[in-house]
């Protein structure tokens, strides 16, 4: 889909809300409207079109802004937000929408102060909406992110980069360079490499420590492609695993398998928790999944809908989201396994294709 | 300084705010105050001590936020801050600072409906007035972070990885591993690298465009140590330069000196701005300098004091400020030099070492 289909899409979300145009302020969604990718621009996006639109940047993005939004008529000031707002009474717009989830309260004393004529209004999630459902443009970068993540992993484990001896941080270095030599910008967010009794820390920073036999060792990691993140987990074991690290990692594959198949059209997502939850649950083992089952990818990283127990919503066609349950045993270790999926009409698509068996290294 | 320190200087500013107690929700300044990495948590900073200080984050951080915070008494809940407020009343906070240049409109409305009992008060900027001067620890790190950022240069060039043929991305990732492998966490932001006319556009990601002879090449980039980042550019000329592109390097170089000159405690930032401008606007190319002179660095790529026209305040020992004139020539090329610079007793210390010259590769 185009910018400006997206924006038209906008457009109509604009108008149900009762308002003259939204003032586009969140950089995310001003690159998913409009392809802009430098680091300061705004939107004003009329409800009436394109004609009374405009999209603000500053000089350092002369050139760029004029490549990548060719088809809107540019405002080219430092202060980006407040010179649009300046223009907006002259463009007929009365009810001016903020995204109030991304305005901090400062930013909106100076939005009001810089509002002469036109009455701003919350206007939270707006994009958002629209950008839960991916369409196939970002289906198609969500692939070629999620294949590199794969590609990356094998290339490492063929070339012996997860043995004995390594530290986390060699192997964080290691993948993440594979990644960009495979076409990612960059990866998706710090790679997590935790091995042994730091594979019992969720979000773990890689340090010196070394993988020695025995270990997990779980990697959780992304590729960064046209702006789009994937985001995969897998676990590890240096060598025969122990009984203990077989049936921990059967359980965390069993309830990430149940994770999987409930995601599908129209399923609540506090159901897809529940249904890879209960079997972590049923073990026993319900206090050590530490956190939510999964979250949606595209543009950001984290977005929405969030697969957990508060989550509100339910799935639909074209979402994409991660299943990663993980149960985590203090001081020993724990197994995350992550994919990425892609809700179809009948079902869901993992974009994720390494295998999820475990496998002894 | 240790963080408890810090939280002691902190504790003074709220209460000459008037306060009882500050809701610390940025993250940079909760890691600042802390020490506290993860990607979610709050500080109730009280402003009696410690004892009645609370730490939040969630179950993800158990682990690392005990090993990172073992001082602070924790909060472990996935709505971090307003769990923390909820815990405001009994700790005898009645007025509440919050953070209103980094808390979003909505966020502030969900705080308000978890104050029972607690007035909640802008409180914008108080971490940042103490983050703008650096202490020792700060200090060291934005040295290495600079020192890696020069040596992954010299060890680039030397294996003559800036040449002909190769792509601004080729040249980028680089780079980038060289700076990885010689400690840095990560690239500090997503470096530049910009060769013929994409050296005009201040702020141009790398692309597939090859490197040719004649070419102005602008690469700019830094490293991330300790959570400090450092941030330099440097403009080289592939052969021998063309005489436009020698009185473009000499005129930037002479605005960048005098800039460098300027930077004293007490001199008004404003002031060092157009020292360096000057120079500039007086060869008839002020147009051309497309953005502000420089920027503090620290635990942000981009934080206080901003170096401009429109900045305001003074400079003062233990600030960290960027110093980086260009000028660009649109279809042609485009030149800029930047250091990192830290304010001393009575002059300012260049801690990035790579020499200013125009080197031809």
């Amino acid at each position: 889909m185009s910018h400006a289909s997206r924006r038209t899409a906008l457009r109509a979300l604009v108008r149900e809300a009762g308002l003259d145009a939204l003032l586009v302020t969140d950089l995310v969604n001003v690159r998913y409207l409009t392809g802009f990718t430098g680091s300061n621009a705004a939107l004003l996006l009329h409800a009436d079109g394109d004609a009374r639109t405009r999209f603000g940047t500053d000089g350092r993005y002369l050139t760029q802004s004029a490549a990548e939004v060719p088809d809107l008529v540019p405002v080219i000031e430092r202060a980006t937000a407040r010179a649009l707002i300046g223009r907006a009474a002259a463009l007929d717009v009365a009810a001016l929408g903020f995204e109030s989830d991304a305005v901090t309260v400062e930013e909106h004393r100076a939005l009001v102060d810089a509002a002469e004529g036109v009455t701003l209004e919350r206007a939270p999630g707006l994009v958002q909406q629209l950008r839960v459902v991916k369409d196939d443009t970002e289906i198609d970068a969500l692939r070629r992110a999620c294949a590199i993540a794969d590609a990356a992993l094998a290339d490492l484990i063929a070339a012996g980069g997860i043995r004995e001896g390594r530290t986390e941080r060699d192997v964080a270095l290691d993948l993440e360079e594979r990644m960009r030599r495979l076409g990612a910008q960059a990866p998706a967010f710090e790679s997590i490499v935790a091995a042994g009794a730091n594979s019992a820390i969720p979000h773990h920073s890689p340090t010196g420590a070394q993988l020695r036999r025995g270990d997990l060792v779980k990697l959780d990691f992304g590729a960064l492609v046209d702006g789009y993140h994937s985001d995969m987990t897998r676990t590890f074991v240096l060598g025969p695993p122990a009984d203990w690290q077989r049936e921990l990692y059967d359980l965390v594959a069993r309830s990430q398998a149940a994770g999987r198949a409930a995601v599908l059209p129209g399923t609540q997502v506090s159901d897809v928790d529940k249904a890879s939850r209960s079997v972590i649950a049923d073990a026993g083992r319900g206090e050590q999944f530490l956190h939510g089952l999964g979250h949606g990818v595209g543009l950001q990283i984290h977005e929405a809908p969030a697969l957990s127990a508060s989550g509100r919503g339910a799935l639909a066609e074209g979402m994409a989201v991660t299943v990663e349950p993980g149960v985590y045993l203090e001081g020993r270790g724990g197994v995350r396994i992550e994919d990425t999926l892609v809700v179809l009409a009948g079902a869901a698509e993992p974009i994720t294709l390494t295998t999820r068996e475990l496998v002894e290294l």
